[in-house]
């Protein structure tokens, strides 16, 4: 049992729950809670790298029968209070691989939509987005560098274990992606003031990339101008602007309900 | 010029920041920064109760102008980040009075969109749900006595201003409320998991009303049997729910977008 708050993995813990860099270094995130264990260890149970876990959380019999076929080490309730970025832990932590797919083949999948994210920048948002994607059955998500980091515990959390399930992608060069694409026939859709059709006009039947920008600033002009199709996504009232998860929302289901009502 | 952060206002601020029984007692919350500002010149002007500014605010010509007709306080930096609860306050904040609803009134529109939150907890979730319920033409919004406060300072952030725009009221017996809307004609539609259509299938197009229910728990059993139509938003993969914003703006703009096209 781990007692000490000095112990190196579990200062280690802290780190990859503070340190976006850390976290890139070492190629690990950490998940907090029940659920989130469960998930990954039924959608991803071998990204499992070290689980922590309190006593009280091994008394619950459900809980314990979860762990059987893992290697846990039994943390004191201080230790587990160190490592949470929750106020209120739940007594199981676990340090996570980071997955890695592969952009070659993914661009492969035909009629897929997909969600193309410049630099946004709140982890809710984000997490929001994954969590609708996967719901709207999103092929996966491409996330230009200036993003914020999809493993953040805040992100983490309100992805309700869509982070392990939907593809995503930081890429170095944005717009050389996007034209990657265009090369297999994607046709790209923005949220533009200037666009010339509401977003439920078009029928997203085939290769559908959304493309959805930073909180403040929006779309760049650079990305905007790369766009097939300039949408409108109506307002009454005072209203400027959506939340971008929100707006992404809104894309998402409408090309899902096309292809539910269409094909 | 204030310059002691031991100031009674500005003690009595950093009180309206903190706590939702003063702000009730005293009829009064708080909003920090020059758009919000702007928008409550704009929108409601009479509400404005007390404004604070730093020196440096005030040299921007375009913010002065702002302010030329109203009675505001300057106060030092330090002053300002005793009373702001954002990390780096705008050199602006005020003291708004509450907007009083008569739900009467209200009840009277005809064919209009609401929506219902029962005991809807997260700050981000109920400012995202007043912003795109303004966009989507939403009438106003009911709140159970068990919401989060609206006038916390995270939902007005998130809010965009709509809070000044947007209709809402804290009721006590939340299914009485409901009741009164069905006495004229309301239909209640709530997303169940036992729905037995889609949330695009139904028309919305008399008096509507949106039921969301709470983060973790969803509608109680209760208000869910008082729903007129219960109907299922459709999701792959493993995702079990949405976010309760996501969800709201689905509805909303689905409304939103029958009305539009079939009118």
């Amino acid at each position: 049992m781990i007692s000490s708050t000095a112990n190196p993995r579990v200062k280690n813990i802290s780190l990859l729950q503070k340190k976006t860099k850390e976290r890139k270094k070492q190629g690990l995130f950490v998940i907090e809670g029940r659920k989130m264990l469960e998930e990954v260890l039924r959608d991803a149970p071998d990204a499992v790298a070290e689980i922590y876990v309190t006593e009280a959380y091994l008394e619950v019999p459900s809980q314990r029968e979860v762990l059987k076929d893992t290697n846990y080490e039994v943390v004191t309730e201080n230790v587990m209070k160190a490592m949470a970025e929750t106020v209120e832990p739940q007594g199981v932590i676990a340090a996570v691989r980071m997955p890695k797919y592969e952009m070659s083949q993914v661009l492969r999948k035909e009629n897929a939509v997909w969600i193309a994210l410049e630099d946004l920048r709140d982890p809710g948002n984000l997490g929001t987005i994954l969590r609708t994607a996967e719901a709207a059955g999103v092929a996966g998500i491409v996330l230009s560098a200036g993003s914020v980091d999809i493993y953040n515990p805040k992100v983490i959390r309100s992805t309700m274990g869509a982070i392990f399930r939907i593809p995503h992608f930081y890429v170095e060069d944005f717009r050389t992606e996007l034209r990657h694409f265009k090369d297999v026939g994607a046709c790209l859709y923005a949220a533009h003031l200037s666009g010339t059709q509401f977003y439920d006009e078009p029928d997203y039947m085939g290769r559908s990339v959304i493309l959805i920008g930073n909180e403040a600033n929006g779309l760049s002009d650079e990305v905007a101008e790369m766009a097939d199709c300039l949408v409108k996504i109506p307002m009454e009232g005072k209203a400027e602007s959506l939340n971008a998860a929100v707006a992404a929302a809104l894309f998402v289901y409408e090309a899902y309900r096309k292809r539910r009502t269409l094909r």
